[in-house]
């Protein structure tokens, strides 16, 4: 689940060196910490490590960084959107797509690249609250009091993001994740209103261009499945608060899931830990197929022991399946 | 919902002079801060003014200000647990007891007094991460880690919640209000297992000392109701990221609910905010009772002109139903 580990002992090795952005803007770097999680388990696939909002100044908007990245001036008025625009990711973020390119040589035949972007709806948050928060209000009120122009930045992003996406599988990216983080704090009919249209064009813009598989990762959204099943992604992966049982029933049983570990049961007995890693496995038994992941990212403090006996289980239990 | 407002400006001329603990502290000032959205609004109850985090100096936690309090030092070992002790309203919080009596004798008669305490799985997350959070990831851990102790912390904090509600009962709280803000991080099966015993524990003891209705606020817990359902509360308080039907599905028609207006709509035109309270109406038709609120706490930018227009639209469709 998302990035190479802040829990590995190999990756803070590298982060002693040099900042989370110089590594990040480092292909080199860049490339190595994605294959690091490679060569210490028997995982599927590597993701892309990047920044999230790494494409948001190759749109325009002035970031700083302190030492982690930060905008420099919340996003509010129709000025400050117009200034803005489309992200083009040769000129915008080369350094991500040149870290694809490297991982991909690297990386074994048989093993995926995950390329990824935010989505639309938590690059808005970011943008409009001009940095982070726990309830994103400022980003939640700017959409109800400027609905026109809340859209026509949403749009923009989702316009942008498609690029991106684009750009990642041709720098090598075999799977594209879309992370919608902050989803959950939306209600549902404003979802269905400003995000479903967007997100739609976003997937259908991406598939016009390249045969990738599309995972849509909507966190907290329990109740916005019936929507979240309209974007048609290819997967939808879950956070650990919903059973994938429950998830299955609002989005359908043609859909493929991922997900959903608590990351939390990697600090259980390893006894409750296999427990926990079974109920997901069968929790997501009637979904079309079930993509074992961890719900959200690894605690910095997670053991990495515990992740190797987690991976051995769950590989365990599915080749006697 | 929850405390007087930020948003009026009658409260930011109390906290020109005096900081937050302050005010909370001087019951004269608490039971003014409680008093004014009445003066200003036709509501039908007042709500209490106080810390939430208060009553855990009352039972051993070091309190730091700064100038808001934050804990001393987070809550992880078994010897930090057994110097805490249960909490003794009369000694622990004598300022929230006089603020309610206070409040209590200045209220017009046919209002309703709401008190409140933090629900122990809130409580537990500030104490085991040693101030706020996003995910709380520390607390999440700490129950996975340490269950036996994780559980033993949740009991005696819902023991003293207990004894708190039972004195704001007899200090003149009408109603009694239990805030879970961060239950909506737990897997379900997590919360079955070491919060249901607890807050099934609390109600019952509520109930058996005192007679008054008990609204139970689950923030963010849509895949928890089936088990909220459970607690046992007369009443079940929803955010507004689930929509009410739905939530009535989950708990059953014959329970009470109060909810759940998105405070962000309270930025959107007069006309959109009177057809999204007119929709929360219209979702809570279906359930045994609905009482009328936001679904969270105002945006401290609220316009109070809105606030008043809601209130008047939402009285005027009720007397027409």
């Amino acid at each position: 689940m998302r990035q190479a580990g802040r829990y590995l002992p190999e990756y803070r090795a590298v982060r002693e060196r040099v900042d989370f952005l110089t590594a990040t803007r480092t292909p080199e770097l860049a490339a190595q910490i994605a294959l690091q999680p490679m060569q210490r388990y028997p995982l599927d696939a590597a993701i892309l490590f990047a920044d999230m909002l790494a494409p948001l100044e190759g749109m325009g908007v002035s970031v700083d960084f302190d030492p982690e990245p930060v905008l420099g001036a919340p996003i509010r008025t129709r000025t400050q959107v117009a200034a803005l625009h489309e992200l083009h990711p040769d000129e915008g973020v080369p350094f991500v797509l040149e870290t694809l390119r490297l991982v991909r040589a690297e990386l074994r035949e048989d093993a995926a690249l995950i390329g990824f972007a935010a989505a639309p709806f938590t690059l808005f948050c970011h943008l409009v609250e001009g940095g982070g928060s726990k309830d994103f209000a400022e980003a939640r009120g700017f959409l109800r009091a400027m609905p026109d122009l809340g859209a026509e930045l949403l749009d923009l992003l989702g316009r942008s993001m498609a690029r991106y996406l684009v750009a990642q599988a041709r720098a090598g990216a075999d799977v594209l994740m879309l992370f919608d983080s902050w989803v959950g704090l939306l209600a549902p009919p404003i979802y269905r209103r400003f995000l479903l249209p967007v997100l739609v064009d976003l997937v259908e813009a991406v598939r016009a261009r390249v045969d990738r598989p599309i995972v849509y990762y909507a966190n907290g959204a329990a109740t916005l499945l019936p929507a979240i099943r309209e974007v048609g992604a290819d997967v939808v992966g879950l956070d650990w608060t919903i059973p994938l049982s429950a998830a299955v029933r609002s989005l359908g049983q043609d859909v493929v899931v991922q997900g959903n570990l608590d990351p939390a049961a990697l600090f259980a007995s390893r006894a409750e830990l296999a427990a926990a890693a079974d109920d997901v496995r069968r929790e997501g038994a009637g979904a079309a197929a079930h993509i074992f992941n961890l719900g959200h990212v690894l605690h910095p403090h997670t053991d990495p022991d515990q992740v190797a006996f987690l991976l051995d289980h769950v590989r365990e239990r599915a080749s006697r399946s």
